[in-house]
């Protein structure tokens, strides 16, 4: 089937678009009234995210009132851990947990790779039941959390302010928290190949707390994964993303892992990053998702300066470039400034070199 | 009166040093039971910090178990909004709040510098108090939040996820944010000067959330406030350090700041900062706080990671730099751990270059 707007996949491609294409993280999110219904319909969000019905719907809520030119699959992060046995639960206001975090080497050599049209088949099944109903109107985005991230929440049990535990871990038993990031890097590739065979027409990695790494234990413990991945998935054929929250100090090292994009937070200019691209890699950002609590012209303007920050760094070219937030979205956020922020980004992308 | 240890000076000037200077932020804090056996016997933790007896009490804490070569004045960040008439209160688990948060210009407008010797004497009392009992052993810093910092709390009345609210005053009423961090800044330099004044030997800015902010927002609402302190403290001859974690992306603003020291996080290896330091002004850090989590070898190694990281960039010399976490600590640490860093960085920097 042909899509109607390739926009999207065309930019990851670093091939000419006719205006810069855009998507947020979290755009499926509490920000939205209709998604906040679906949830309270569900009972929780766990019970939302596990049945492919709902899923689909709140994935295609930001979609009917914005012109986003990509969709992306509504799930969690921790799915997979999830589906390894560790018991992925929510305590409201608190963020996921797990029953049962790993705690010793003997539980981390126990672990196996789930099977994804068993124990992750309804992922699949969102995946499968998303594509039939976009119709071809815009790609859809399949995801994964990242190994190093998985494994943080795997080891604390849920969020920590300061990764003590598994930073312990990591510092105490290297050769264990390998043998876990290994298990979970082959978890992660057989998923995000399985969402592909579903329809997922990209892919996107969140390392969301890479950036917690030191330089020396992020080159150890996320990068190497992160390369693993992306050079698995180079033969699917989809462009694979991958984002991490306070990679600006990595950014070499993430444009030479094979990755067909990177997602760069709001702590680097764009014009910085595509200069050190140098045409490697497609760029996904970074606008700070604060912004979004500025006024209309706040947003017109800062939207602006992220566009052409990129294409002066991008040798006066737009191309190659994914417009973005630089984080998630939040639940108190304005949808009308969204209508904003997408507005602006295809109108301010419209000529296709600067000045 | 001679200090009996003066290195952490020495190092804040880059002069020659026997061993690597070391404090550690946070250092009076939760993780000590002494400390926890004062703030309970205080009934809460404003009332310790507003109490000169008690807040030298806990200053010290540290000093007695550890070969420390710095004492930091105990007291929070929010003094300075607080004698502004904000009300600081604090609510267990939450952090600290503000009664009357900033919600217009006209409240921006009412604002003025307190009186140093009078609304925050208890904080000069205490650092006259503190230098009096160190009799000469180590040398006493003072801090302050810095303008950005304070104002997101004054602003956002306590802590925030995405600094939403102060960020939409910026960019929505420019000229009321620049005038509100104006006159923070000005009590900054008034605070600062005063607990030099008091007794204070090196003075530490601490813009906790300058790095929240993306290098446009940071260069026209925190850095350009930073500088001023700087600049403003030169004459009184105190080292000036400042401190800012996410603060990696500006190291090169801030060296040229006109800071004594720039304390750094652990995102960047100091051997990078160092180098384009070329000597301009000493480093601070940056030894991830997790570290800490680990077991004694690995703490070990990793300081002396750290030690020779600054050296390599520093052209082979260990001048220059004072040995400090990449942030504070957290009330799960083990004191025994503390003393197995403070003795490694002694040990491990005794010989003057590296090879």
């Amino acid at each position: 089937m042909t899509l109607k707007n390739d926009r999207f996949l065309r930019a990851l491609r670093r091939e000419p678009v006719d205006c810069t294409p855009v998507w947020l993280m979290r755009q499926a999110g509490r920000y939205l009234p209709e998604y906040r219904a679906t949830r309270k319909a569900a009972g929780s969000f766990l019970a939302m995210a596990k049945n492919p019905e709902l899923a689909c719907e709140v994935t295609l809520q930001p979609l009917r009132r914005f012109p986003l030119d990509a969709a992306i699959l509504f799930s969690d992060i921790l799915t997979v851990p999830d589906a390894m046995g560790l018991g992925l639960y929510f305590v409201d206001g608190e963020g996921p947990k797990f029953e049962r975090p790993l705690r010793t080497a003997t539980q981390i050599d126990a672990l196996a790779v789930p099977d994804m049209e068993t124990e992750l088949r309804y992922v699949m099944d969102a995946v499968r039941l998303i594509r039939r109903e976009l119709d071809g109107s815009v790609p859809l985005i399949g995801f994964s959390g990242s190994p190093w991230t998985l494994a943080c929440y795997m080891v604390e049990g849920g969020g920590s302010k300061d990764w003590g535990k598994v930073k312990a871990l990591a510092l105490n038993e290297p050769a264990a928290m390998h043998r876990l990031l290994a298990v979970v890097t082959d978890a992660v590739i057989a998923y995000l190949s399985a969402q592909h065979a579903a329809g997922a027409q990209a892919l996107q990695v969140f390392d969301t707390w890479g950036g917690a790494l030191g330089p020396a234990m992020y080159r150890e413990f996320s990068l190497p994964y992160l390369t693993r991945i992306a050079r698995a998935l180079k033969d699917l054929g989809a462009p694979v993303i991958l984002f991490g929250k306070g990679n600006a100090p990595h950014l070499d090292d993430l444009f030479a892992s094979g990755a067909d994009a990177i997602g760069v937070d709001w702590t680097v200019t764009l014009e910085d990053a595509a200069r050190r691209a140098n045409g490697r890699v497609a760029l996904q950002g970074n606008l700070d998702p604060a912004i979004l609590y500025g006024n209309p012209d706040a947003i017109r303007s800062q939207v602006q300066a992220t566009l052409d920050s990129y294409a002066t760094g991008n040798g006066g070219s737009r191309e190659g470039h994914v417009f973005n937030l630089g984080h998630g979205m939040s639940p108190d956020m304005d949808p009308g400034h969204v209508a904003v922020l997408v507005e602006a980004v295809h109108a301010g992308s419209l000529e296709r070199s600067l000045g």
